[in-house]
């Protein structure tokens, strides 16, 4: 709730989630943001972020007010992230909506990049309008966060949110032992994973899953402005060019470990050969510790750092247990997107996640459930990736 | 809802579901039933059935009634399942209520007993009781039915509801590789757990699990006053007459399969053992299909033949992925509830239930999912088996 003695009407607040949410699939990487505008004589304007380059939701919703010829002197604006002050894309929303005159403004969320935050909110008193900002509690403070998870993160952590989708049985299996893994869930569940594929700015997987599932990686099932890019992590770059997530639609970032001086030149035949489907091929450092005799492994660290410097907030990831293992393994997955579907497939086939093997419970991945609900048949369960506990403090040896 | 010319006023039927829910674990193997008897000046009295030989729910309410002084001649009654026609270990609720001159009598679930199911309707109406029936989708109907699956099951279909309880991490594992299992959930999932063994005629297992990790399988989070029975299936009678499972409090029932010739004077040692801690020790016998190379195994189906003769109406079963799959296998698990862990135990351990290996998805077994419920941290998750669907008819090879 805002605070008693706010001057703002707490149903000016109502539906900017979901208009906000209308920016996905569009926006990226800008942030999902909507703004309203209530003008003195009662009347509300509203918009949401455009495409990158486009006008944010500010612009938006004065532009509406400007096309209807509303006076907007002394009104007020509710904004779900804080309006920039910067020139980025486009010029700052802080200077448009000093000027249109407007006495109040409410803030759902502070910018989260640490170089600009409070900014806009600085520059907005400082031009004698009043800014109020929500608690963080507050419901739309919530539904902010949670639609910008992938932006925050890359603001606050220099990283994107890493989210592992993995479609399996109730107990536990990806695909059986000949492969076979297509459809273990129904179509709601399949849909439903495409909507988060369109959350994502980018759909990563590995040559594995590619080699194996020939999947497309693309946003089909929903509609979408903008096609997330697709990332295909492979070290030694094995996958044909005819595979299904070279074609269009949208960019496809492939990803290679060094080349062994022994294979250098095939390496390069091969990157060619990729190249020329319009995929842009970058090598990256591979993982110190490569156990012997397997594939050297691309440094998951490294990739999320490439991966946020080209502005890429919410990764999506349909892997197998090695590269789902290897995620969680790093510590750099932060949730869960599980779809278990109403059969039981027995063993010898594939799991969620290669880790281990374990020797004590307490070496698990630690999870928090955060949300369980059905989808046709089958469970859809979320769950946030918990930080590995530090060790408990051991008491110091007895003295001899 | 009842039939809109009812003479039933629907508040006479609150509260009835959790009248007859205190019946569990103590009616044993008598149905869980509620009565409430609503006297002509308005005095409602209530009764549940108490242990068996003990008096029905229908006498509990008519003595409450008698101690009180009420005149039941013109009152109403309404009971959860038809009251009893017939001389059981008591005398039939049926003439009880008649004496006492009750006009009207609803009854929310018709007796499943092939062989009296009606009959005490009839004798009331016979006696110019008006009798009313609640229609199957009516709630206090189908929470009766949920509440005596196991008598229902048992009087249906002769042999009793079969509930696999299992607890795993979320990817599935029941146990490490070096077996290690407790606790994978937390102190809320293991109360509700024995919950639901408190509702069961007989707790089961097998000799692997009890010889892994010698559990008691009593009841002892929860209060009960009778104690289920525990089944252990041990086949050979490997089980040391030191495990926990052969310890009071309750009975324990423990069935093999007919010895190997060489094996007979062992296994004779080893059953008497066994009868000295008061187990009751039972030969069963085996299943024809034995694979070569392992021990004989139990045929489940005609273990449940022998535990409905012996009254036992919902069977509890906690055992290993073995057996699991046994029960899966043979078509005789009717339920599933199964607490996920948030954790990921990765591969190499035990799994919920060794089915398989399978060469196509829709060989799996097939679930409906009826409830999700977070405990704790983890989840509960009940879904029930689904019958084998029979194959799609062919169509008839063409003509030569």
């Amino acid at each position: 709730m805002t605070a008693p003695q706010s001057a703002f009407d707490p149903r000016w607040l109502a539906g900017l989630d979901t208009l906000a949410e209308q920016a996905t699939g569009l926006s990226e990487p800008n942030p999902r943001v909507a703004c309203r505008i209530i003008a003195p004589d009662g009347r509300a304007f509203e918009g949401h972020t455009q495409r990158a380059g486009g006008p944010h939701a500010e612009i938006v919703a004065l532009r509406a007010a400007a096309a209807a010829g509303a006076d907007l002197r002394g009104g007020s604006a509710v904004v779900t992230l804080e309006p920039c002050s910067h020139h980025g894309r486009t010029p700052p929303c802080c200077d448009a909506l000093i000027e249109v005159g407007l006495a109040r403004v409410l803030v759902a969320l502070r910018d989260p990049n640490p170089l600009v935050s409070g900014r806009g909110i600085e520059r907005l008193r400082a031009a004698g309008i009043t800014v109020e900002l929500l608690p963080p509690e507050h419901p739309l403070a919530a539904a902010t966060r949670a639609l910008n998870v992938g932006f925050l993160s890359r603001m606050e952590r220099g990283r994107p949110w890493v989210r592992l989708k993995i479609a399996a049985s109730l107990d536990g299996i990806t695909a059986l032992a000949n492969g076979a893994s297509q459809w273990i869930t129904g179509t709601a569940a399949r849909r439903d994973g495409h909507l988060w594929r369109k959350r994502a700015g980018a759909v990563l997987s590995g040559s594995g899953t590619v080699l194996a599932d020939d999947p497309r990686l693309d946003v089909r099932l929903v509609p979408t402005e903008v096609q997330p890019v697709r990332v295909l992590l492979d070290s030694q770059l094995r996958v044909p060019a005819a595979a299904r997530v070279l074609q269009p639609p949208g960019q496809v970032w492939v990803y290679h470990t060094p080349a062994q001086p022994a294979d250098a030149a095939a390496l390069r035949a091969r990157r060619a050969a990729l190249e020329a489907t319009g995929a842009r091929v970058q090598e990256i450092a591979a993982t110190p510790d490569r156990p012997p005799r397997t594939r050297p492994r691309i440094d998951l660290a490294a990739l999320l750092l490439d991966l946020a410097a080209r502005e890429i907030n919410e990764l999506h990831v349909e892997a197998g247990q090695r590269l789902n293992g290897a995620w969680l393994q790093a510590g750099l997955a932060d949730e869960l997107l599980l779809y278990l579907a109403p059969t039981l497939l027995g063993q010898g086939g594939a799991g969620l996640a290669q880790i281990g093997p374990l020797s004590a419970l307490t070496q698990g991945v630690a999870l928090a459930y955060t949300e369980v609900s059905p989808l046709g048949p089958d469970l859809r369960i979320r769950a946030q990736v918990l930080a590995p506990q530090a060790p408990a403090p051991q008491p110091p040896p007895p003295t001899a």
